[in-house]
């Protein structure tokens, strides 16, 4: 698996963990080692794992929470450090993130998320790629 | 200068180029070698050296360009890969950005930007702690 399979697998993972409202697998998506942040759409900004996490338990677990999916990601691997940039479909809305996951051994862990509204549309192509619901 | 401090002088570089309204120091401030992306508000991903800097032509030549300021960054870095999170403040409003930074030599050269709308505001004594205008 190259580098940049690797890195779009673990944000499918995230993704996964996401629309399942699975807080286990969002907690092991996330590096139990290195400094964490998050920024929700909205909100302000979230350090550390205790916070980090302590937000997801909470949107998770929302009646509310969004089915959300990802379309069109796209990778940038530096080194031991790697980006995806993708769209984020949340029913008749789309917004658009930063996913930045270090290398830890095998394994790619996520470091950093923000999202936030777009008006944009992701290309008709990359939505035809996708291969519908994650599960 | 630690790499936190580095990463952070980075960061204050690209907001005086925004606010100077400066294509040439804004042109400066991102790598010229790594891969490039950059979310604005509400836009659609750019990715490439190309259509990163004409978005950035446009905005900082655009009469309505916002006077833009950042308040409490706070630098994350992993090896040779930095990131900030830091508010923006833009006259009334406010945004929150993710700023990633690669080191190149002595430099750190910006890679990736994503700035977001948010309804929350710095700590009090985050903003008290700024210096006013950048200049």
């Amino acid at each position: 698996m190259s580098d940049d399979d690797a890195v779009l697998f673990a944000n499918e993972a995230f993704y996964r963990a996401f629309a399942d409202r699975d807080i286990a697998a969002m907690a092991a998506v996330w590096s139990f080692d290195a400094p964490l942040s998050c920024l929700h759409p909205g909100w302000g900004p979230l350090f550390g794992r205790a916070d980090v996490m302590a937000s997801w338990a909470g949107i998770l677990s929302a009646a509310e929470a969004p089915n959300i999916r990802p379309v069109a990601p796209r990778a940038s691997v530096h080194g031991a450090l790697a980006l995806v940039v993708c769209f984020e479909a949340l029913g008749e809305s789309w917004a658009i993130a930063t996913n930045v996951f270090l290398r830890e051994g095998r394994l790619w862990k996520m470091v950093h998320h923000q999202a936030g509204p777009t008006s944009e549309r992701p290309p008709a192509t990359a939505e035809m790629a996708t291969s519908g619901p994650l599960h």
